[in-house]
């Protein structure tokens, strides 16, 4: 499947929620793109436009609403699927990575044998903002000597300044506030 | 794309963890499917076989390994794709519909614009153990008056007996315990 959508299109259905999940964010949800099937798969093609099926090993997903657009992604490539989860959630072995918050911190795992040693791996979440999370995963993919392609976001923060952060890797994202 | 994978390959590719997440658990693992990419294609193939593209007007999964295998199907169906997720997690107003636990309860919601009266759906997730989870969502696409054509799972814990708590839906799943 190939279908076209205008990133006009995408940011149309974006919708604005002030004040989740606190008094001052303008939270985004995208499930407005998410339930519009044409937008929906207009907006994973968009994701994966770089890449030609066979070309990418894995697709990297962050838990949870990142593992939409790269599962998807991941089965328009014909790409193994490795999700990204929150410490203690996967069952095996883990690699781990901490990032800090606003405040406190939070900590990422990835299964110890969820790639081959330089793996072409894509990493998609649904949102860059202050990119600690990003960061985070990709220090992890870089424990396995990844070949990090291109790490894609539907939405980027510009204001947030994540993208300098990302220094190492190619980054992209459809929607730039 | 159309992969063709047994569900002797899926079943072999499961890992069984002990003890996890607490002791007497045998967790069944699925990132090793997800991770071989012809077996995770296979698996989405699989869940989806009965519908073709254009039958099915949104793929639901449940957060958060539901998302996975539920956001491929949507893609490969041509479908939206909704999020049913834990109580607090969706920014618009939602539907909630609690259920039990062995201690204490649970909360998922869905979005009160999530589908259109009447809409065709399919609900996807990745284990049927003792139903609750698949209970409370299939009574939340209820108060869309969704005809909910199946639900898919890709594990079924049948010593659990989830099946027989869904007794109003065609259930389904690809491997059984």
């Amino acid at each position: 499947m190939s279908t076209k959508v205008t990133i006009a299109e995408l940011t149309g259905a974006i919708r604005n929620i002030p004040d989740f999940p606190k008094p001052g964010i303008q939270f985004k949800d995208i499930t407005p793109v998410l339930g519009d099937a044409r937008l929906f798969a207009g907006c994973v093609d968009l994701l994966a436009a770089n890449f030609e099926s066979g070309s990418v090993d894995a697709v990297v997903g962050i838990d949870a609403r990142g593992f939409i657009f790269a599962a998807a992604a991941a089965y328009k490539l014909g790409a193994a699927f490795v999700p990204v989860r929150k410490k203690g959630k996967l069952p095996f072995g883990t690699f781990e990575q901490s990032y800090d918050l606003e405040y406190g911190s939070n900590t990422l795992a990835l299964h110890v044998d969820a790639l081959k040693p330089g793996s072409r791996v894509v990493l998609i979440d649904d949102l860059l903002a202050t990119g600690g999370t990003a960061v985070a995963a990709v220090a992890l993919l870089r424990r396995f000597q990844a070949n990090v392609l291109e790490v894609d976001f539907f939405i980027e923060l510009g204001f947030l300044k994540g993208r300098d952060q990302l220094t190492d890797v190619p980054v992209r994202a459809l929607v730039v506030y």
